[in-house]
C-alpha cells in the first residue's frame, strides 16, 4: 500500500523530509511511504496562526497526491486539513493527532498529553474525551525545532514523570516531532507506562486499511 | 512480544482456541500469541446473562496468565473482565470492543456497527461516542456459533451495504467471531468503506506497546 505523508513543516536538507517514512516503513510491512512537505514553513505548526497558514497548503499537496497514492497520512498531531481532505478526495486521509488518540484511548483510562503548544490540540482532547487527564508542554520549547536537543530530550522525559505522578497511565506525544525524534520508547521505559507515537499511530491506522486489502 | 489471548466460547476441537493466534502473529511481526479459552460456554458471549457469567471466568484466566505473558487480550468486544485485569494486575489487558472502537474512530466520523447481539456492546457504543451513526445485528444470527454458515456470510454482508446506505463512512464488526470466518476484507470490497475487525485492533493495540519496547 502506497502512503503520501505530508509534513507540515518545510525542511531543505537531503533526508530530512523524509524522516517519518522508515519510521512507519520499518514497523508496517507492506507499507511504502513517500514525504512531501508544504512550502515556507521553516517552523512547522506551533500556534493557531501557523496551523491556519499550513491548512490550506496541506490540502493543496493532498489534492496533488491523490492519482499517485492509495492513502495520505498528515504528520501533524493538529490534523490540518484532514477533515477537508476526507471530504473531498476519493483516498482516506489520516491524521496523526486523531490516530493518536484513538489509540491512547485503548491503553488507558486516564492520558497525560506531552505538547510543544500552549494548549493540547483540539484533536487530540476531543479524540481522548473522558481518558483525558493532563497535559504538559516541554520546557523551553516553543516549536518542534527546538525538540531536537539534549536539553529538550531531559525535559520531556521530565515532563512524562510529572503526568505519571499525576495519576496518568498512559502518555500520548501531541507533536510528530516526538516521533522525529525517536523518544516514544524511552520515556516508555522511564515512565513504566504506554506511550503513544503520533506518527506510528497513524501507521497503525493505515495498516488497519493495508489488513482489509485497500492498496 | 508474548501475548495471552483469552476466548470467551469454550471450544474443544484441535486448532479452534488457537485460531485467533494466527490472525495476529500473521499481521503484526514480533507478536507471539498463545490462545486460552474459558470453561463451560459453549455458545460464548451474546447477552447480558452469558456475559455476566463470562466475566469471573476471564478474571481467574487472566490472573493465571500474568506471570507467562507481557499483555493479555480478551478476544470480545464486550470486554469481560478488561477493566477489572487492568486494575489489578501489572501486565496490560486489552479488549478487542475498545480497540475497534478507538481506530475506528480515526477511520470514520459516522461508524456502522454489526453485531451478533440485540444491542451495541457498551464497550463499543461509548468508545465510539458522536461518531456512532447506526447498527445492524446480523439477520438469524444469536450467537457466535451461527456466524459459520453461508447463509451468515451472506447476511452480514447485506447488513454492511444496510449500513453505507444509511450513510456509514466506515464499519466495526462488534464480535470476534467475525475474525474467526475472516468477513473483513470482504466486507471491505463489497461496502467500498474501511472495516474494522476486532481482532486485528486488539493486535493493533497490542503491537503499539511492543513497538514500545514493552515485551
Amino acid at each position: 500500500m502506497q502512503i503520501g505523508l505530508i509534513r507540515v513543516r518545510t525542511l531543505e536538507a537531503v533526508g530530512a523530509v523524509d524522516r517519518h517514512g522508515p519510521l512507519i516503513e520499518g514497523a508496517f510491512p507492506g507499507l511504502r511511504v513517500d514525504c512531501y512537505c508544504i512550502k515556507d514553513q521553516p517552523s512547522g505548526i506551533h500556534d493557531d496562526e501557523s496551523e491556519a497558514l499550513a491548512t490550506p497548503k496541506v490540502i493543496e499537496l493532498g489534492r496533488k497526491l491523490e492519482s499517485k497514492v492509495d492513502a495520505i497520512i498528515v504528520s501533524c498531531s493538529a490534523d490540518p486539513g484532514v477533515e477537508e481532505l476526507n471530504k473531498e478526495l476519493h483516498i482516506p486521509a489520516i491524521g496523526a493527532g486523531r490516530s493518536a488518540a484513538g489509540i491512547a484511548r485503548s491503553l488507558g483510562e486516564a492520558i497525560g498529553v506531552i505538547t510543544i503548544t500552549d494548549d493540547v490540540p483540539a484533536t487530540v482532547k476531543v479524540g481522548l474525551g473522558d481518558h483525558f487527564l493532563a497535559w504538559r508542554k516541554v520546557k523551553g520549547v516553543e516549536t518542534a525545532l527546538d525538540l531536537e536537543s539534549d536539553a529538550s530530550y531531559a525535559n520531556t522525559i521530565d515532563a512524562a514523570r510529572e503526568l505519571v505522578a499525576q495519576g496518568s497511565d498512559a502518555i500520548l506525544l501531541a507533536c510528530t516531532g516526538f516521533s522525529t525524534i525517536a523518544i516514544a520508547s524511552k520515556i516508555a521505559k522511564a515512565s513504566g507506562i504506554p506511550v503513544v507515537d503520533p506518527v506510528l499511530a497513524a501507521g497503525s491506522i493505515a495498516y488497519t486499511l493495508m489488513l482489509n486489502g485497500k492498496g
